[in-house]
């Protein structure tokens, strides 16, 4: 993938308001493709500097040290400080996006009329690393020229670039909630269950490979298994008695009738 | 691997009770790896047929039928249909295992005092190919003789083989349900929210991919993402109104509730 450049052939200068999980993935992706991440915007110093130093970039805690010259702004905090930062920031040049699969692009109109947002379908972890050009990219933006330099940009970094209006945008990322949050605080149930059983999460590896396998080939009602899917009272009922009374216990029983229902067990 | 022997050197000779997943998946594999599998029962004969047809086997519906003298009976059916099948079958000779995560190896004792169990921790589904060789299976049996047969039987199909009783092999089972069975039912719900955003589930494989490679190298904890890990109850309250009203919801409510209450947000 080439570099992002402005309509002028220069690396796109870019500004990252944030450097939590998302803003640092994005800003090593950013500065690896050859753009120009000039600065790193947080709230708390500490944070700004660990990633501009990273990317080589100026870090300020400051909104009014924010600089005025770059060709894209990229705000990727916690979805509810982004209407309050974009009202603190008031009236600037340059394109601004936001990175939040939930809030509306329009959030940052007090900001410009050239606003947008890119969004990473994918789940980030500081230390984990991620492989950015499989990571699926939504855009939208509110003027043509906008759009035009955030795809660009987000095409620099990713092979999937596609177009999501802030509704479509909201749908997909709670199925990605589902697909992945929740997902993976079952598995945490797993893990503590595989303790006792003197097993890690490892063992399932297999399982859970061929389990989303067959959910990506044919669907996952088609794949669907277990004690649930086939009506069998009998196993659900032993495996509640040997739970432990608590959270696992209530979610078992808790999706276990959501499986019966669905599969017009009861 | 080779093909399980018997001491006299000659190939295992296999009755399979049941025509199920587990029951097909198991005959093929155990045929493959040069087994022969002689006999297919199943109380409905067509079933029978259809996995005797594809291994080689006669079929019977009968249980008075059943060939006595076989070296290994594999009783792969529903787990409570199980104990009743082996008050049916009364007393005999070889070695008799079944495939349950949760029946009591001892459900065979009516049978024999040559019981076991041969536990396949993986989800089959007919159509869907399954490399049984990286399946971890699970065995145990009565009689030191009984498990040197179905440890060698289970390693003519599979690298991973180990010892479990019943105590271990439940917990593995319901392990297995919660990062398997409800895993997949969480991502039908992603299934249809996608398809409201015109999307397929495939749009989320790196996202999963990743989430899953995350819970296996640091567990699912460090690895938890999304609005429920930080607390952000805006965007839950975003989410919750733009599902309509039904069982994504109360799911997405319960389990974001129970997120919350993990990472001490409520």
């Amino acid at each position: 993938m080439a570099g992002a450049l402005t309509p002028a052939g220069t690396p796109v200068r870019v500004v990252m308001l944030g450097s939590g999980n998302v803003a640092t993935h994005l800003a090593r992706a950013l500065h690896s493709a050859g753009a120009d991440v000039v600065q790193v915007y947080n709230h708390h110093i500490s944070g700004a500097e660990r990633l501009a130093a990273e990317v080589g970039a100026a870090a300020t805690a400051a909104v009014d040290e924010i600089a005025d010259d770059a060709d894209l702004y990229i705000i990727s905090v916690t979805d509810d400080a982004i209407a309050p930062l974009a009202e603190a920031l008031g009236k600037r040049g340059g394109v601004w996006v936001h990175t939040s699969g939930t809030t509306p692009a329009s959030v940052l109109a007090p900001v410009t009329g050239s606003y947008g947002v890119l969004y990473p379908l994918q789940t980030f972890s500081r230390d984990v690393e991620v492989d950015m050009s499989s990571v699926p990219i939504f855009t939208e933006a509110a003027t043509p020229e906008a759009l035009e330099l955030v795809d660009s940009v987000a095409r620099s970094i990713s092979r999937t670039v596609s177009h999501a209006d802030s509704e479509k945008r909201k749908l997909l990322h709670i199925s990605a909630v589902f697909a992945c949050n929740f997902t993976n605080h079952l598995w945490s149930f797993s893990v503590d269950i595989l303790r006792e059983a003197g097993e890690k999460l490892d063992v399932l590896r297999p399982l859970i490979e061929v389990t989303l396998a067959k959910a990506l080939a044919a669907g996952p009602d088609a794949g669907q298994t277990g004690p649930a899917r086939r009506g069998d009272l009998g196993t659900i009922s032993r495996h509640l008695e040997a739970l432990p009374e608590g959270e696992a216990r209530e979610l078992y029983r808790r999706l276990s009738e959501s499986i019966l229902k669905k599969f017009h067990h009861i």
